[in-house]
């Protein structure tokens, strides 16, 4: 495992109706990042289609493939053309009627590492993401791969602390965060600022919190499925472990690249030692859904 | 309790060696407060000395108190007077050698509501706080008082996203946060900024993962006690439950109001839901120190 330094890229694109244009598109970049020097290049969500949960319909669950299956095939051999490990978001079909929104860890001789299914399902207009896919039962996980100690969130999970925490604890060194997010075109005007400000702010957060690089690969373009569309917003970033952001994605189509230092972990948490105080004795609420009534 | 808004203060200030003189201003500028229309008022963290954790002596003991004492008796008849909440961080002696930093909810009949003594305790070069306060075995608390549901962390507690969690499940709609935070002379002109940008990431990212409004309220000043001293950061600040900052101070001795939109809370909540896909079956791991080794 390296120890000084990680080289991660982050293939920020955007999707056609084909799949097979986004895949070629995938490995073209993926490649790319690699001859750049990138020893862990991450896609976006679901990158081998648009966004399909912008509406509910059964013949979708066509897109859908085993893992492995053709997407992480393709990708597989160019980890093992290019010696990257590669993050590869799939639609995974594991049986009929059962389906997860799936990151498969690919290491850089092209073997499967592991794969991390979505815990965190989210569901609301233009996301029907439960429809699709049921929730994840991984459990959160790490992947100690050749490059480097990683950890596999999928977009929706960026907003709990618990699966970041739960990656730190387990010694992840970068979390990375393929994301499909967007501006719904009635919202943009009004809410579209202090939406990117948010999702930037709690990934920020679970970097100071637990002293890791966050690495947040969102897809780009305007994508019309059904009604008005939506405006994915790109804003791809890598902060360091103390919040910073090192470098971003403006809304197009490009590959972010940051050298993760290793050594700057070490000291950010060697000056504000969060894990040290943690009251692991008082904790056990978070475990309830809600809890109803204070004694 | 108030459906609608409930308008807090938050009262910066800056201490002299003079506990009778902190005691007087931290009246003074409560009242003030309240006769601007505040219901709850929040003062900093150990408001009645100068930050004595610059330095460890065993003499500075002397300045603890017991619960009820001069500090909340003083603060106590200001409640009750001007009809308002208040949260009073003191230096607490719970018995001989055994001392916490406890922060005592006082309604508005003058009355205490409870206490919560910090659980999170930091001990750093110049913050040497396990020298002098025994870790808070309350669990993390949150209070019905008259003129809202709050939760009332300390400080070091707010880098802890455990904590404004547990403080949300239990109800609480604002999160308070007194607060000690300054600059080291050495390393304001390298790091100041990036910490106070971390320090505001970290409670704003509270109050988006759990659609809560979030108070934080430091000291201000120099405080010259040992060696170069500490420069008190201010910047105080509210931030909403989309994790917009609503209100913030500068460096200066100042009183910040608000008033928390209880129907904002319940319509950011309603369109970002992330408590309703949490996953607790999932989150127990988060009850270890460190998980050596994925299996």
């Amino acid at each position: 495992m390296t120890d000084k330094n990680i080289k991660i890229a982050l293939v920020q694109m955007s999707m056609t109706e084909s799949v097979n244009e986004n895949l070629a598109k995938a490995c073209a970049k993926t490649r790319e990042a690699a001859k750049n020097g990138a020893q862990i290049v991450c896609l976006p969500e679901l990158f081998a289609s648009q966004y399909f949960c912008q509406q509910q319909h059964p013949d979708i669950f066509d897109l859908a493939e085993s893992i492995p299956g053709p997407t992480t095939t393709a990708m597989a051999t160019v980890a093992k053309e290019m010696n990257i490990v590669i993050l590869v978001s799939v639609f995974e079909k594991r049986t009929p009627g059962l389906h997860h929104n799936t990151l498969v860890v690919i290491e850089a001789d092209g073997t499967i590492a592991g794969l991390y299914r979505k815990m965190h399902i989210p569901d609301d207009p233009l996301f029907f993401e439960k429809y699709y896919f049921a929730p994840g039962d991984t459990g959160f996980k790490t992947f100690e791969t050749s490059k480097g100690h990683i950890a596999a969130l999928v977009c929706w999970d960026q907003w709990y602390p618990e699966a970041a925490r739960i990656a730190a604890l387990k010694g992840a060194k970068i979390i990375f965060y393929p994301t499909a997010i967007g501006w719904h075109p009635d919202e943009k005007e009004e809410y579209g600022e202090r939406q990117v400000s948010a999702w930037m702010t709690i990934q920020r957060s679970h970097a100071i919190a637990n002293g890791v690089f966050v690495a947040a690969v969102n897809r780009c373009g305007f994508e019309k499925i059904v009604g008005k569309g939506l405006e994915f917003w790109g804003h791809s970033f890598v902060s360091d472990p103390f919040g910073r952001v090192m470098t971003q994605a403006e809304q197009d189509e490009t590959i972010l690249y940051h050298d993760c230092d290793l050594a700057l972990l070490e000291d950010t948490r060697r000056n504000w030692p969060f894990l040290r105080d943690r009251r692991i004795d008082a904790y056990d609420p978070i475990l309830n859904r809600y809890i109803d009534k204070e004694e």
